[in-house]
């Protein structure tokens, strides 16, 4: 007999439990429910990729952190490390059969080989949603409605969608002759929150010199959404076609109602050099520390490295982990249904076909239900209801069905209801599980 | 500018487009409810392992077509090449963490190099559900009704569910001295349907000899149930708690209604050497050729590589991609719901908030629906509605608002209907899509 081989996950890998997957259901079910309910469509595409499919774009970073071996044919292959770039090998390849414009979500795994100590895991969920093939104010509308409707689909009603505009923020550096600049001076901004506006300040003096003051100010947020764009137009040299699209943006936002959820904030960046347009990052009212967990923004060509063809797109990511994480903190993190509504105790071998035929009745009307599958102690039937979080147990034994009568326990009450019929039963618990 | 990479997929995989992840969407929606109806809860697990923990008890062919490679650790890791010894090692991982017994589900992707020439994709879903930490009738039921529901949430009613049991065919080995070879002699008769009697009979006489014959005899069928039983019982040397066991099955299936569905075939082996018990197959009745899309049966013990525990368990696999393309060759695999149902005509530019505030009157309504995201000709709208499957288009232009009416297009039949109010549209064209 061979010895034990110790049971065990790779470091930054994780299993999901009962209660976590059940979580992690219900909200990637609502999420799919706000997507589908916007017109966008589902895909997948393979965990397993061409390595110089993935790593086409990519620079010496992702490559140190990429899955990437030679498979049994000697192919040079990679798991992928985002949505992003299967979803642009994917319009490249599939144009054909596709339609334009084209919205699609994507909910999956990818991976990298971060270093852990950052609570990063190897292993995490992306949730993309894109609309590609448009270049229009509707379609940047859209994205941020649907952040807000997805938010709302979660449970989450306090939430701040935070916009700028990257085109606006790149006229105002050629403006201050930082145009060279830019990717330091953004990813420097991206900092703001983390490291405060002083030192924000001096690694912008650091970068820019004397202009780092018209930065500062540039990226101060006003008043209000056209004070704020005022600024951003004066300091970006005037009006151009880039401040009347942030501008109309704000007026039809207004006419929809999501200007409620909206604040134009001009330190919004987004690490991302692609970024053309809007861009979006999305806080918890409650908890704006934990940053973002839902951000993206409009690019000029999603597929440039794979087709001819010019794909703009606008879209965002959801940060699943991150936004459990918060739920987690506002406390409203348990899934809703329970792992199983009715527990059928087992007091009889006998009553076996009996027991079943119950459990079919409950499901019949919509109650989860499941038999202990062996007679055993009630105490113990009752220790893996509790243990479980089962709401109610269906007694039915010898003395039940002398009386022919079938009892309901609520298992945290202890009550007991008895009921003439299955069916009666059975509408009752589900009336009491909805409320 | 670099050359355009070849947008391509690796051999043996595959992109999902829209229309066939909506379906695969639609129909595991429709397996994880009749799996959480009767309490079965769903986990997860890493797509990358400890290779010695996946290999553990594999033989040399598994270990040819795994996933297999250095991470950037020098780890040696595996991708998972199917969800059972995942779950054996989460079993044993976290048994102090969970109670018994244990019920869960599991659909997923596993990965294995196969030869493509067989129709076989190199990345697949598995989609898994067990009862572990008990031996009992009760819970062999359950896994047959549990497949039971599920074909009926798929919306398929005509199939059987063959059984059989391992425990009393190994009893019959034995008494005909053919024990040594039970390996060969099950995997001959697993191939029957494929071969034939003839081809079998002559396998079998060059495995064990002249009782070739007596093992025609057992794998017969008889005209019941209990007919069946009664042969396979004499033929193994007569009454033991096995033949017991089975004929109780019976008498409680019968009492539950399951046993319209299910049928005792002695010639159900599945390849598995380590089933002990009951074993199921599953056939649709219309298209039995394309071979079982769901089989199990119960084992001694999960987790014995990573644990000292004993934990019996009965489960079973559906074959999702296999069910796809019967259901294709039944012409029942559309998914249920458009993909999106009302497409907003983009007439005017002004009119891009109200359009907005329309869809969202559709979407409040319980009705998806999309605003095309510029003014474009008509004719371009209409036809990307026909591509995409759009049932249903509002026309809301100059005319229109002078009218104060909202006009409602059937796409298909080209008829209008005409609204007073955003609401009254959305009731009517939800109804229409329910009925």
């Amino acid at each position: 007999m061979p010895d034990i081989i110790e049971p065990r996950v790779l470091k930054g890998f994780r299993d999901s439990l009962p209660d976590s997957e059940m979580l992690r259901n219900e909200m990637t079910r609502s999420l799919e429910s706000a997507f589908r309910s916007f017109g966008f469509v589902p895909i997948d595409t393979p965990v397993l990729e061409y390595a110089d499919i993935l790593l086409g774009k990519s620079g010496g970073e992702t490559e140190k952190q990429i899955y990437r071996f030679k498979d049994n044919g000697g192919r040079d292959v990679a798991m992928r490390f985002d949505l992003t770039i299967p979803f642009a090998r994917f319009m490249a390849e599939h144009l054909s059969e596709l339609y334009l414009p084209f919205r699609r979500y994507h909910i999956a795994k990818a991976w990298r080989g971060e270093n852990t100590q950052r609570g990063r895991y190897r292993e995490f969920y992306q949730c993309d949603f894109d609309i590609v093939g448009i270049d229009s104010i509707s379609a940047d509308l859209e994205i941020a409605e649907l952040i807000a409707s997805s938010m709302t689909a979660l449970g989450v009603e306090a939430f701040t969608i935070k916009i700028n505009h990257r085109g606006i923020f790149n006229r105002f550096l050629e403006r201050i002759g930082a145009s060279s600049s830019s990717i330091e001076v953004l990813r420097t901004v991206d900092r703001l929150d983390k490291v405060g506006a002083d030192e924000t300040r001096t690694s912008l003096g650091a970068i820019v010199g004397e202009t780092a003051g018209d930065i500062i100010d540039y990226i101060a947020a006003g008043p209000s959404f056209s004070e704020t764009l005022d600024k951003m137009e004066r300091l970006a040299g005037g009006h151009e076609a880039d401040t009347d699209r942030m501008r109309r943006f704000n007026d039809f936002a207004l006419e929809s109602g999501l200007a409620r959820k909206v604040k134009l904030d001009p330190s919004i960046m987004r690490g991302h050099d692609y970024y053309t347009g809007i861009v979006y990052e999305t806080y918890l009212d409650a908890i704006p520390e934990i940053g973002q967990i839902c951000g993206g923004g409009r690019y000029n060509d999603l597929a440039s490295l794979y087709t001819k063809q010019c794909l703009p797109g606008v879209g965002a990511s959801i940060g699943l982990d991150r936004l459990i994480a918060g739920l987690e903190a506002l406390g409203t993190s348990r899934a809703k249904s329970p792992s199983c509504a009715v527990l059928i105790l087992n007091l009889e071998d006998e009553s076996c076909g009996k027991y079943h035929t119950m459990a079919a009745a409950f499901r019949s009307a919509g109650v989860s239900a499941e038999v202990f599958p062996e007679k055993k102690k009630i105490g113990a039937q009752f220790a893996y209801a509790e243990r479980k979080g089962i709401p109610f147990g269906l007694v039915f034994g010898a003395e039940e069905r002398a009386k022919g009568r079938i009892v309901v326990k609520d298992l945290a009450s202890r009550e007991s209801v008895d009921y003439a019929t299955m069916e009666e039963a059975a509408l009752a618990v589900g009336a009491r599980l909805r409320g």
